[in-house]
């Protein structure tokens, strides 16, 4: 029926306020790789403002900045993320991965459900 | 940090040709339950042709129907799951169900990371 690669599990987290998915914690990736917001956007294909708008957006969620911005020293000023920021990254990947695992089969049995 | 409800998993599947998840899944169902389009339409708050091009949509990803329409008869008419269609949605559930499962102490993690 069709053929091709294997379908793949895309989790996003909802929470009262707002969702979390793959956009913003990509996003919250790239500023941490390019310590600059602007950098983070140009390397997402993504205008200043609407990386700051989807950043924003985020900390609205959980309540808390996970980036921040910093001035002076020898980086001459940049972004970083708060240990929340990591925290929250490194969570993400926790549940993605542990979704993927748990969904295994039940996706191969879907992926056999299509190729008939 | 921030109180109120468990952070909640929502899935999606991404095939090559497109995605599916609980929006398309939803329609299926209440095709399935209404035994008509535009019930099912009306039933999820959604126009008649909008419910069509999800149909249409979900179709071309899968390759072949997952519902019909019938005329005639006692029921004078109206529309059903083909067994593919009732196949996607019962396998949509059961990838959704595991995946669940399977990110739960992930998911709990977060929870308490936001709630700190």
């Amino acid at each position: 029926m069709m053929s091709g690669s294997e379908p793949k599990l895309w989790i996003k987290i909802r929470l009262e306020q707002g969702e979390i998915g793959p956009g913003k914690i990509g996003l919250l990736r790239a500023i941490d790789h390019h310590r600059s917001i602007s950098a983070a956007a140009r390397s997402m294909n993504m205008s200043y403002r609407r990386a700051w708008l989807l950043l924003d957006e985020i900390n609205k969620i959980c309540g808390a900045p996970l980036a921040e911005t910093f001035a002076g020293g020898h980086e001459r000023g940049g972004a970083r993320l708060t240990p929340l920021g990591s925290e929250i990254v490194r969570q993400f990947d926790e549940i993605s991965k542990a979704a993927q695992t748990g969904a295994a089969e039940a996706m191969a049995g879907l992926h056999r459900l299509l190729e008939r």
